[in-house]
């Protein structure tokens, strides 16, 4: 781990590098069938998946879905809602709140992304093969519980 | 996966989503160890921590290395060069080709990142398990292969 007694990090055995790679590269290849099509970029989409699924909740709400920083899910709420995919409306039970719902043009895109998300997912798992997949399965829940065991306390701020 | 036969995404079960959340869980829980001391985005420490192994790759070396869009290297690596950690240089040999290398005061702030990145690496694992640390570490290259096969065809346009 030393070169002349300097600390070198080894990327490729540094797990969060690797993961980091691993989540990057999965991202883009999906993001190649929807980006050009439908004019929207990931963060985009990660937001939209989030409120196709559960519609109404705020940004923040969102950012913890996603664990996508403030400052990202903001860029992406603004560009979905001046391309009228998304809708802003206050909260009346909470005037400091604003709940985001796709629009009927957003769901449209959405629809069309989802069954291309289920056919891609398809095609990495015929690439991982099934036991891959088990395992991989098996050990999301521990590693994601792992991580934000790790993050609590370090993470406070949500930048 | 349909409800009034409509396509739905389970997100919590879908592979692409499930690893995003958790490369960003882990980036920005390690990120709160030098964003705000160093002034460093999470996009210029992994810039940073790839230059630091391998000096003098171009921009287009440290995407691919990062599995980064185009976009956010240039941005990240223009904010290094601005605050005199980056220094970019005409490479002789290929006159459209420019060199990126960490300056002393980056490699300083490398130096000091790693050794809390190794320290940040062994809560982790501790987080983890050794079992599971074992598992993932064995998955991880097969994973990588498999994303890069889907990837291939799909991913031609570097945006």
């Amino acid at each position: 781990m030393s070169r002349d007694g300097e600390a070198l990090l080894e990327l490729g055995e540094f797990i969060p590098y690797q993961l980091s790679i691993l989540a990057n590269t999965i991202s883009r290849a999906f993001a190649s069938h929807y980006t050009a099509e439908f004019d929207l970029t990931i963060a985009q989409w990660r937001v939209m998946a989030v409120l196709g699924r559960e519609s109404g909740l705020s940004a923040s709400e969102v950012g913890r879905r996603t664990a996508m920083d403030k400052v990202s899910v903001s860029r992406a709420v603004s560009g979905m809602v001046r391309d009228a995919r998304i809708s802003r409306v206050d909260d009346p039970a909470d005037g400091r709140r604003r709940r985001l719902r796709l629009t009927g043009a957003g769901r449209a895109v959405y629809r069309r992304i989802v069954l291309r998300a289920l056919a891609f997912e398809q095609e990495l798992v015929g690439a991982l093969g099934v036991r891959d997949r088990e395992r991989l399965a098996g050990l999301l829940p521990g590693l994601q519980r792992a991580a934000e065991r790790v993050a609590v306390g370090t993470d406070g701020d949500d930048s």
